[in-house]
């Protein structure tokens, strides 16, 4: 049972970082070398098959033994190997493990993993950025009362705002893509010489980058942890768009601005307050996205690292990692099924700025009837006014439209919202998702 | 399988914070709430009795909805409530979460979990810090070069290092003990108000701290995360603590200082290199206090809760402190463990002291011998000495303390360690200890 | 010109923090070292007085030299060590730096510094505490809509909210005096043995802690930083406790909450927007307490400290540590500041959970009509009564209370706000509040 | 006077991020601006000229206004505004912030901060590689014990060593590099909409994008503070890289290994030691570097922004990012001059190496005896040997060398270290740092 884990994980992107995914990974990756060692003329092929065979079927491994002796190795790959050796039998086994230390194999997993559970990330800021440009598009020149320092300032659009998010979302894949695209392969041997690759090292390397569709490297990365300060920084990025989404969703569904709400089946509802409905999924994207940039700091203090292979700093990377790729994916999972619920109100955010926009328009018909009626009765009127909308429930603009003695659409003109160029930046957040869509399609 | 979890995950505070350990928790308080409403005077104890009986066996109640709602509800109360009221019927459902919002269970489970999880924590720290105190008594005058900015500096003793490490490993147990010994319970309803409780919520407050032997509040800290706070800041210390003592270990193991050596059984061999021995259990205590700094910051970071109740802080914290707890267990654990294994070379440490001490005995002989055979002759004297003792292996103390040409014993004394009073703050730290002990005993 | 520290930089802590105030902490150490050695019969009084008198005047030393020399030398002690021997003459400097490491006399003045810091924190904290004890008291009934994930939920009060911020500040504040009083002083010579001490090392321990008025302990802590690390918690205890009122000012002042407003001179106004007043201090506040947590993180991250004096370690904590004691400092400044300025605004308050309670009151006057008129005409005749309050501007409450078909009372208890035990929790936390103020005084 | 700055800022990025630097930052972007906007069409050239010159020329600025009232605005641009108004005159106060909200000109201007700033970060790394390339050039085949986990594992040499620190430091290069690249204009007005920008906003933005060599954007990122992400996450691998090359030094000058030292005029010596030499570069680079995680995790924290401009997080990454320019600055100065001074001690290392061959030399020529002297016997004469090394100090190799009942030179084969593709891979990591070198040069 995940009592804990299910009230929050979602998305595909926990799943892909599971004990039984590095497991896989670790199988991956060896089956792999095995290839790369007998197409650098190390072992013979069918050796390579066999432990491809070997690794493609867990089931035949006895890796109870594997969990059970990890710990006291202080890694898994040792027991890991002598399983597969076993598995392969004795002329098989020496295309197992050929020149490699654990931490080439780790580390190359770890890769793979942050690859597949990005993978899932993705998908699942795709689906966000798609609804956020949905909106953008159909929402491109609806009013919406813009806020500053938590305050209503002046008017932009639902659109413009929900560009904003799209370029956020969109910015945090495309950092996402780059880091993917420059994973490389760790493989250097016991201490980076290769000197257990029998002259065929660097060759062997640059093969198993290619079996795996990772950068090769000129020297490994054993103490230099870019790659995975790349992954730390990427994903934090992600979280960062993710959360800044969201807390807009939460603000704007607030009961008293009520421009948004989110709608889920049977999700939100409070047992004690039936009447409440609690954007749910935008809270959850925001609670997994709060959990990155401590993950994320630990991981560039893990950098420092030392001589040939850490004590302790690398060992601290895996849980970590593991923890940020699946609290990112949640976060983007959650998100994607905020916004693909949300519901915008665009009469109430009209109404909104249609309110706001009350004292600048008594402000302009005032000024315009001094001319006639001297400073303080001209007030005086535009009081009178203001107390009449109020009173009847007409709006402000209809009361001055219908006035003679001042020419309306001047004041009017005066308090319509400038809603200055947001549609054509829409246009260009629009048109630039879909060069990065068609480039990632 | 938990290959990973497996890696690293030591002592009982990781099952203390269980998916089935939460589960458990939130029944203990869902019990203790029944009872305590009864004890108010809210229900009748027959159902408050009804309730206790049905959170005592959860094999009995449908958890799979429980778990299944959870995610929709935010968060796994509501359809806990929910399962609990089928359970015991129409009849004794009133005395089911009486007065109370799922954050009032939610955090006092959260509460009794960390206690739990503290008290295997405690427990581990208690273990390394008595191995401590026995190095600092059976060492308390072996000589040991101190080191200062990793360079050798003058001598000290391994049993002041040690008492260095348990007083470190004391001080952490006792913040640890007055941060449970302080832990509150919550209760305070949907907003705080206890305007569910009939009036007895005051009352019932106080009855639910005293089942559960926590300490009843003023007001609710449904916002106010000082309790989070104190737990962050005492489990980030416990985890610094112990790093400081797994740091010294991997350093004094050092194959070119090689003063202790960390025996366990089948542990810290390598594959390729069947000649190393890795201080593997000093190695996991550091990998797993690295990861608590970042975990402490987002505790501290999620402080930061809106109104009566955060739309994504609180939720934060759920994840984050069980990842705490569980990985200060394990480097507590895996201290202990180090330690139980520890093997102190005093020859070696001598050794060391001894050969550090050449250069000022040389100058101590030289400098006796001046008044005899003036400044240049003496300084080729002591200079032909040092160079007899390397080439015959001779200790350089023996060489000088046969000579009869200067007074030994004031050539000798120079160049003694002094080792200040080194024995005697090893004392203190020991009585300190046994004062701690038996206060805690 | 301090551009951007003078823009969010508050109150007297960053001041207590300064480079000057680093300087003339060092030297009150090193003249307590001598008065302690005088008084542990290590140098004659005589001597320790000129030390003192040294101390006294910066301005007779040659600090250039200082400066210059301390990173040639990693700190700053030695350098100063050097120009106070200078200072003093040579029959005097015996009484400079009796049997100390540079780290005893940073790691003590550090100390001192951070005492001084934490009284000008905790007088903003007590000013922001005895502003939120007014508020509760002012407005222990004053209904307020209570807020639960960012949605209206019940009602409560202003002053329990207030309440619940004088319980966070209260608390914080505790935290740092219990910090505060345990605060040790750091004696033990290059490699903590005391062996430069002539035997009275723990002597001289006691007397310089006495000096200080600082705890002396059993053996030094070079290395076990746990009074760093019970400075980051309550540090950071302290920014968590100010943000979160912050966030609730901040929240509450929104255009279209509009509950408080922070009234400040000058304050807030915005060179575009003249019509908005932004809770600049509110704001500020929350600024600087975010940049908490990440340096509470740096902090116990540098716990790890190797052998006698760690390599880096150590140097990392005072810019660290100097920052957060000015941060906090700040954001209490800030947070005094704003509840100094804020005005509740009581009838708003009032109207909004008036409005809210619209919904459960026809409710009931609907429930109360059914037994006349049956379901569906009932139901017709509240939403009647509706549109009549709305469409007349007339309270509903008061339409209900004019019928003589119902029951209005019954119909209007059904809707009235429960506010439970709110008040009686305000004055349990005045109550508190004043035992610790008496406890400080 | 700086004692504290003084110990530890080195390089020129601190100076770069001073406040006298944001001062002239921001009006470097007020300048642009009024250029832009008269480019775009919406003032005369002969006002933006006259903005321009008043911006070049701070001192005729009335600054301490600005400074005086920064705080009460909440940022210091709309002081500044005003001041540069009064300045210019009247007629062209019309070029002065044309459209602009205060966050368009501060994060333009933190901007520009920071591409200075790591203009000077990128000059002491591109030294400090310069360095390592040398080194890994001049040891491509100098042996050199390697160590995992802490213990001496098997050969490699410090060529290799040097080229891992080498690819650290150029891929901290590169991504810096890529950050700087692509960093934005802000440009947006007040909400967002460009709406006092007359129609013209976007080709404004352009224009003013291209007169400070930034990148222009389709929306503003008022909110979406993806680039703030980028440069925390390339400083903090910036911060790793250097982190791990120090922790090297300090590892390798440990008294124990003595296989480097750090050498530097007047550096490193203990007044109390003075046999004591001390890595104090390394060290201090290690201490700034140990800075940048908790940072960074600040500026990734401060990523979740609110509506169309944040209360309080925005305001967090001034000092945040700038206390980050500026350590990581110095950890890349300090590294730079570490290295500068690094004085490897190839005969040590050899010897080490040497001596770590021992083992497996008498295993390789006892097992060469068996043949014709039996096991037992065999064993004993290998054991002969290695005393007759010990005590006459001969190496052991030099022994085998000259027998003749095995074939030496079989024997020693068994025992020669085995480097691999060790100066394969230095070679690799030197073309690539000389592509990387043309790149940018």
């Amino acid at each position: 049972m995940t009592l804990f884990a299910g009230t929050f994980a979602r998305g595909a992107a926990a799943a892909a970082v599971s004990d039984d995914a590095w497991l896989r990974a670790l199988l991956e990756v060896e089956a792999a070398l095995a290839r790369a060692a007998a197409r650098a003329g190390l072992v013979p092929m069918t050796a390579a098959d066999a432990v491809t065979a070997a690794c493609a079927d867990p089931t035949r491994l006895d890796l109870a033994t594997v969990v059970a002796k990890a710990a006291d190795a202080g890694n898994p790959v040792p027991p890991l190997v002598r399983v597969l050796q076993d598995a392969v039998g004795e002329r098989d086994a020496v295309a197992v493990h050929v020149g490699a230390t654990s931490q080439d194999v780790l580390d190359t997993a770890l890769v793979l993993l942050a690859r597949a559970a990005i993978g899932a990330i993705d998908a699942d800021l795709a689906a966000a950025a798609e609804t956020a440009a949905g909106l953008a598009r159909a929402h491109r020149d609806d009013v919406l009362m813009g806020r500053t320092l938590m305050q209503q300032a002046l008017p932009t659009t639902f659109g413009l705002k929900a560009a904003g998010w799209l370029a956020g979302l969109d910015g945090a894949r495309l950092r996402l893509a780059e880091v993917v695209a420059a994973l490389p392969v760790q493989y250097g041997g016991a201490v980076g010489t290769l000197a257990a690759s029998s002259g065929a090292g660097a060759a062997l390397r640059d093969a198993l980058a290619d079996e795996l569709g990772l950068v090769t490297t000129a020297v490994p990365w054993h103490t230099v942890r870019l790659p995975v300060a790349d992954l730390a920084g990427a994903l934090g990025a992600a979280a960062g768009a993710v959360a800044t989404v969201a807390v807009d969703v939460v603000l704007l569904a607030q009961s008293e601005v009520a421009e948004v709400a989110e709608v889920g089946e049977g999700r939100g509802g409070s047992s004690a307050m039936p009447h409440k409905r609690n954007p749910v999924a935008a809270i959850s994207a925001r609670a997994c996205a709060r959990r990155a940039p401590g993950l994320v700091g630990t991981l560039f203090a893990a950098m420092e690292q030392e001589h040939e292979r850490a004590a302790g700093a690398w060992h601290s990377e895996w849980p970590t990692l593991t923890e940020l790729l699946s609290t990112v994916g949640s976060a983007a999972a959650w998100l994607a099924e905020s916004l693909r619920g949300l519901r915008p109100d665009v009469a109430r955010m009209a109404a909104t700025a249609a309110a706001a926009a009350e004292g600048p328009l008594a402000g302009a018909l005032a000024e315009a009837l001094v001319p006639a009626l001297g400073k303080g009765a001209a007030h005086d009127a535009a009081a009178a006014v203001v107390r009449e909308a109020r009173e009847t429930g007409r709006p402000l603009t209809e009361l001055v439209a219908a006035r003679t003695d001042v020419d309306p659409s001047a004041v009017l003109a005066a308090a319509t919202p400038d809603l200055g160029e947001a549609g054509a930046q829409v246009d260009a957040a629009l048109a630039e998702h879909a060069r990065l869509t068609e480039g990632t399609a």
